[in-house]
């Protein structure tokens, strides 16, 4: 279950409140888009934003519109009595999986860390995705401390944040990864930009932002790879780097996916929570000409 | 109203619930202090682990404990939405002032931060304090940005985070923000170890997490500064320099400040919220010698 492309869908607002039927449309979409997995309520479903009734609500309507396909719900908070709180909800509504990563406001230390997945681990029999997000977490996790989490009991998977572009390069810091990490344990790569190096070099999983908007994209891609066909992923991924540089350019892909929606007209104007302003008129501009230029739309 | 001391008070926890009456006795206790003013819900008090029923809860019973001391109740939250939320709470409570820092978890832009100021400033007749925390916050202040939001209607004060230990490059420091913010906005230090060269620099305000457990501590160093025996006020701060090494060993100084409450029992045992745990049996010995050689129980 933990393996090829798990697509993260964004959790569209409207006028500052969550755009449930928008939402639907979302999952309905990529339930028909024959992605392996959904994970709701990941980094780019702004999980970290909504209130406790609004993520309740986006657990439970994940589940009902996937149509069978397993969905996998983002867990995290800052306080791990709330993570528990959000598990238990999980669990009602009928997730496969959870997803969790170490939130921080004051820094946390290996060991407050690993005791956050033992307190998860020991309050379910869903499976768990370590779910390692430094750019958003500010944590960095070591590969001694992905070996024992891993060794948790119901650890499935790891979701990494990138791999190095260079095919021998990535191969050698997925087998050191794999070294400390047991065998039903997969690891996922993240970050789309290294997504075919990820997959080539011997990543069981993509965790794919794009995958959420843009699934067919990303389904070509992840099969490219699972097939045996390094260099056509490869080149597939070369091709979509003007999408990767919007992505660096402006922040990181929230930004840039949201406005993408926005653009499709899958989400309503102004999807992202408040702080978080989206794109400016000539950003989109520039975004506008990538999905042209790319074929993204199709 | 937002110069001298502003003590930080934690907010205990006992069996990872809020612990009620430990925080009114610390309330209390600061009230008897001479502090000029309380900030409750900073970063010492675990604003950003608490729910919204206790963060309400802490926030009327600071202002009920604090025998008319002003208080000054922090409202951030990664939300906008939430962020207003705690406003009408503060209001409601009777608070002073309100503390608000640019919390992240997807990195914010310039624009994105002063929109959040703005919409507080637009929706509250209370004062502001501006809080810069980049070790928790992850979001790093331009000079121009403290200039944009300074002249918002509302905001009182701009709590930096620190200044040079040079007494010339700290007043150059102090200077260079100054000329961005206007007169009627104070300038207060944090960072505890800063504290005496940034009161002598010429901040106005010492905004201070140690003060929140050893005020009259805190209080000795900021009236030494505000009579002017600078020299005196530096040899206090260098007497404890073994606090502030602490402070920097141990991670930052809330688990360091939550061990001296423990050890001074002023909160019971394992007062900070999980998944942050408190400092092991070996530091605590060493934050215990410190506070004999140091005479901080005093």
């Amino acid at each position: 279950m933990f393996t090829g492309l798990s697509a993260f869908p964004l959790t569209p607002l409207a006028n500052d409140e969550v755009d449930f039927p928008s939402f639907i449309r979302i999952i309905e979409r990529l339930a028909a888009s024959g992605t392996d997995s959904i994970t709701a309520l990941g980094s780019t479903g702004s999980y970290a934003y909504l209130t406790n009734a609004e993520r309740a609500k986006v657990t439970h309507l994940s589940v009902e519109h996937a149509g069978g396909i397993p969905v996998f719900i983002g867990v995290s908070a800052l306080r791990t009595s709330q993570v528990l709180t959000n598990v238990n909800e999980a669990q009602r509504a009928g997730a496969a999986a959870l997803l969790l990563a170490p939130m921080t406001y004051q820094p946390l230390t290996a060991d407050d860390v690993f005791g956050l997945y033992k307190a998860v681990s020991g309050n379910t029999d869903l499976p768990i995705i370590v779910y390692d997000n430094p750019n958003t977490t500010h944590f960095t996790f070591t590969r001694e401390l992905y070996g024992r989490i891993a060794h948790l009991p119901g650890i499935a998977s790891i979701r990494i944040p990138g791999v190095p572009t260079c095919p021998a390069q990535a191969r050698k810091h997925l087998q050191a990864i794999r070294a400390m990490v047991p065998s039903h344990v997969t690891i996922g790569v993240s970050g789309d930009a290294f997504a075919a190096p990820g997959l080539n070099a011997g990543c069981e999983a993509w965790y794919s932002v794009v995958g959420g908007t843009l699934p067919r994209l990303a389904l070509r891609m992840t099969r490219l790879a699972q097939e045996g066909h390094a260099d056509e992923a490869t080149a597939e991924s070369e091709r979509l780097a003007p999408l990767w540089s919007l992505f660096t350019e402006f922040g990181g892909s929230l930004r840039v996916i949201a406005a993408i929606a926005e653009h499709l007209s899958l989400v309503q104007n102004n999807s992202l929570p408040l702080p978080i302003q989206g794109l400016n008129p000539n950003q989109r501009t520039r975004v506008a000409e990538v999905v042209k230029a790319l074929g993204l739309a199709a």
